[in-house]
């Protein structure tokens, strides 16, 4: 019997930058499951993100779309009510999505009451969790300052650090996000405290916690399911519990990626971005060292989490019916560049891992290889549509199903360039360049070789060539000898700036169907003499007067 | 006491060219009514529409948004459900909305489905009609062809017709869009047909039908009210009734607005309209004559109508506090350029008047002027918004208020260009040229001077000088002397699409407040050193270590 694809189970780690695997050449860090995947399947090496911020990039992940057409642009943004979700493309060929982790979606409170959705409905629960079915929501950040609480919501996971006898009213703060010195707590948003051990047993820490969940989650639910399982880590608060935190030494920690000539450019925005208190903080070396010795532990354990999944599919024979994909929201400057965090667009932040095990034999032939198409997240969706055995919405996904990547036959046309955005107008940043929100953003667009990155608000765009310059290192945006390669990158981006996103209600088989049709519909236009009148067209308007009102 | 605005009257016309009113120099058609509301307000003589064709544009004018915003790029697309529009805004702050007439809009079933709104709850009937509540839906076009009814609904016109005892199924139709001929029924669709008399009352014939409704409702409702008095007339079938079918002689009829030029133009797409069906119709002189002595016996028959409303205002009082607005949803070519009907970017079609009477005291001082600035139809959402005494929510409007304007204080800074556009997807012209439904597009972007005209599909633009060629006979687009201007003009249309037209969820008020209020709710960055620690951010992060699961 043919294999199908029955579950999906869709993993993404938050934060993991793409070349932190050994599958993609990291020297020191081994990730055998990781691996595992890539040789059962295909691994993307050219993955883009839609957003370099978390909030952003899932909705895009999760919708299908890009940033600019979903609108909720940074973290904490709500995704307007009716944008339809992965959950709801996928039901409606009949298969389950449920959530189990993080999404970091904010519900649109306000559209939801103007429309009459009772949040406590199952269509209000999923407009809520971005099409999702809750299994456990996670956003795995529960930090709390002195205007009060990040994420207002009750974290399951740190409801159950309490249950487990962990103390005090923020055991995610205090014990799994914290080390301890001197006896005191040790908080880990602290980078030159990211060498600690994490104040809490190896099992009770957020990845196996997660896992556990979602192993119960496959015992107990056939499907047919996709499963959204999202881990935080290894994203900050940076440090790992024992074996982990120590697994890795300051040898093997890579040289940053960065080079003199970067600090030099003076672009406003890079510039102000490699001077930033974050930038800065990772120019430290000592505590970029124990951050990268720590992200390298964290996603060390993910790793041995994911190979307990694994197992368990092998085990069941779920393996045969499962389609597994693994994926980043963004990646993690981790000083390269001058930078720390992500929001930017060197491939340290907008590239991401993107492996695929498809179990249908028409993937054999790919099994193990790895595909340099130009990839984005966006095209998850479509794949997942396809996957369920549906055709996929293309009035609403803008991405492209990965099926003929994946199946080895090579499309007929691809994407010729990849775009990203980031808005940065919730940011200080922006303050400090006295730039108005709109102006606030920016694109990115990568064709395979050459990034131009743009700005709003009258800021000249940078551009690399990463094919002499794969680093990333020199800014060809003022270069007036690479004018023709700005102008043909941004005729990319304007082409993209033109596209249909919003034209939801219509798909586009019905389209297709209406050229002509208003005048078999009776709207008769272009009919001047009526002996040139179409007599079956006009039936409807012809015969004798009945009565004759122009007498009275 | 200060005048303020209690309602607002907002009349649109069908098909109105912005050039068929007395007030804007049409030489032989007086139109007193129109050129009392001007003489009482102002006069926007540079008002263009959003999209060229009715349901497009009306979108546009009902949620104060773009085409490519709001996606309903043509007839019958529904308007995706939670759009938010006019309805919801004035609803908001205080005013009622109410359409009497047309709106075109047809409801997103699947949408309202998906999140369980009820078609016949209050919220349902909304999401239904377009955000206005029906005091009576009439979209004035009830034709029938071989494949059945083009409007599914039961137009109250029609029925209201066969209560008046006008017999067969169809009175709208046999009727009021018909004439008499030989005895037979001779339908206003065959335009040589325009100059008979409609075989109808003129009491009964749709204009002043529509006026009656529209008396009664003011009548009944004090408000604060916003009324949409939405005409079908004078769009067609052309036909007027008596004594207006032959009010007008060929003698007054404006010669076509054309040059051969233009028919040696080998523009991909406008010589195919030119070469159209509708385009050859309306190149039968003698048909084309005849179909303008009808359109200007219609526009008179309007003019008199809107008296009827103007005196019972003044009788009322309500004047005082009644915003009267006058306007269009597109032009008509009517042989000009070659063309008939709308659909293209000349100024016959896609510029309107634009007539606003606003009763406060600080629009004394532009009573009866001229305006020419760059308005857009987008711009009287915000504009009544307002004048309803609140805030437009500007992350979902994008057009601006004409109070500025109104009250004779020149904004700071204005707009540069207007955007217009048309889809052509679902026409036969798009099958004939061979084009994809994303390819069948067209923008149009005016600076005020030049006009651009921006097609998809890799087709060439065309460019128009109108300070030196105010006819838009000689198209520059080919031309390399002027690339320049050609270029400065896509500047603006590349600006306009990457604007944020979809963070309709975060308000502009809300997003200030937002830079840098993380750091507050412990998302604490850019710390490399403990020493470098703010301690009132670290204040819920540190402190004693309760319990030691390091040791376990």
């Amino acid at each position: 019997m043919a294999r199908a694809v029955k579950n999906i189970l869709f993993v993404m780690y938050d934060q993991l930058r793409w070349d932190y695997l050994s599958c993609a050449g990291h020297p020191h860090l081994h990730t055998p499951n990781f691996d595992r995947v890539a040789a059962m399947g295909v691994r993307f090496d050219r993955a883009y993100v839609q957003s370099t911020i978390c909030g952003s990039s899932r909705m895009s992940y999760y919708t299908g779309r890009y940033a600019q057409s979903h609108g909720a642009e940074w973290n904490g943004f709500p995704l307007r009510v009716g944008e339809k979700t992965l959950g709801d493309h996928l039901r409606a060929v009949g298969m389950d999505c449920y959530l189990i982790g993080k999404t970091h979606m904010r519900a649109d409170e306000e559209g939801m009451q103007r429309l009459g959705v009772d949040p406590d409905s199952i269509i209000g629960v999923r407009a809520s969790e971005c099409g999702f079915d809750p299994w456990v929501r996670d956003d795995g950040m529960v930090p709390e300052g002195p205007d009060g609480s990040y994420d207002g919501r009750v974290s399951p996971y740190n409801e159950w650090l309490k249950e487990k006898g962990y103390p005090g009213p923020n055991p995610w703060s205090h014990y799994a996000n914290s080390g301890i010195k001197d006896g005191q707590i040790a908080p880990a948003w602290i980078l030159e405290n990211a060498d600690l051990q994490a104040n809490i047993r190896e099992e009770d820490s957020e990845t196996p916690w997660l896992t556990d969940r979602a192993l119960e989650f496959m015992d107990q639910q056939p499907g047919p399911w996709c499963a959204h399982l999202s881990y935080i880590k290894p994203h900050w608060p940076y440090i790992a519990p024992a074996p982990y935190h120590d697994m890795f030494g300051a040898n093997q920690v890579p040289a940053p990626t960065r080079d003199a000539r970067e600090l030099d450019n003076d672009h406003p925005v890079y510039s102000r971005f490699a001077r930033s208190p974050i930038g800065k903080s990772f120019q430290d070396d000592e505590a970029r060292a124990k951050v990268i010795q720590a992200y390298m532990g964290l996603i060390k354990q993910c790793d041995d989490q994911l190979g307990r999944v694994l197992d368990r599919l092998e085990q069941t024979g779920a393996i045969e019916h499962t389609m597994v994909v693994l994926t980043s929201d963004h990646g993690d400057y981790l000083g390269d560049h001058w930078m720390g965090e992500k929001m930017f667009m060197h491939e340290q932040s907008v590239r991401v891992p993107m492996i695929v095990y498809d179990p249908r034999e028409a993937a054999d032939a790919t099994r193990g290889t790895v595909s340099e198409a130009l990839v984005e997240a966006i095209d998850l969706a479509p794949t997942f549509v396809e996957a369920a055995g549906g055709a996929p919405e293309f009035h609403w996904l803008e991405g492209r199903s990965l099926a003929p990547l994946l199946h080895g036959a090579a499309p007929s046309s691809w994407r010729d360039a990849v775009i990203s955005e980031y808005n940065y107008a919730a940011t200080p940043l922006a303050g400090v360049l006295g730039l108005s929100d709109e102006d606030a953003r920016i694109f990115m667009v990568f064709d395979g070789r050459w990034k131009l990155i743009h700005f709003e608000g009258g800021i000249r765009p940078m551009l690399f060539d990463l094919q002499s310059d794969p680093d990333e290192f020199e800014d060809l945006g003022a270069r007036a000898d690479h004018a023709a390669e700005i102008e043909r990158m941004y005729g990319h981006l304007n082409a993209w700036g033109r596209r249909q996103s919003q034209q939801v209600t219509v798909s586009k088989e019905k389209l297709d169907g209406m050229r002509g049709s208003s005048a078999r519909r009776g709207i008769l236009l272009g009919v001047a003499r009526a002996a040139d009148a179409d007599p079956e067209l006009f039936s409807k308007y012809v015969g004798p007067a009945q009565a004759d009102y122009t007498k009275e």
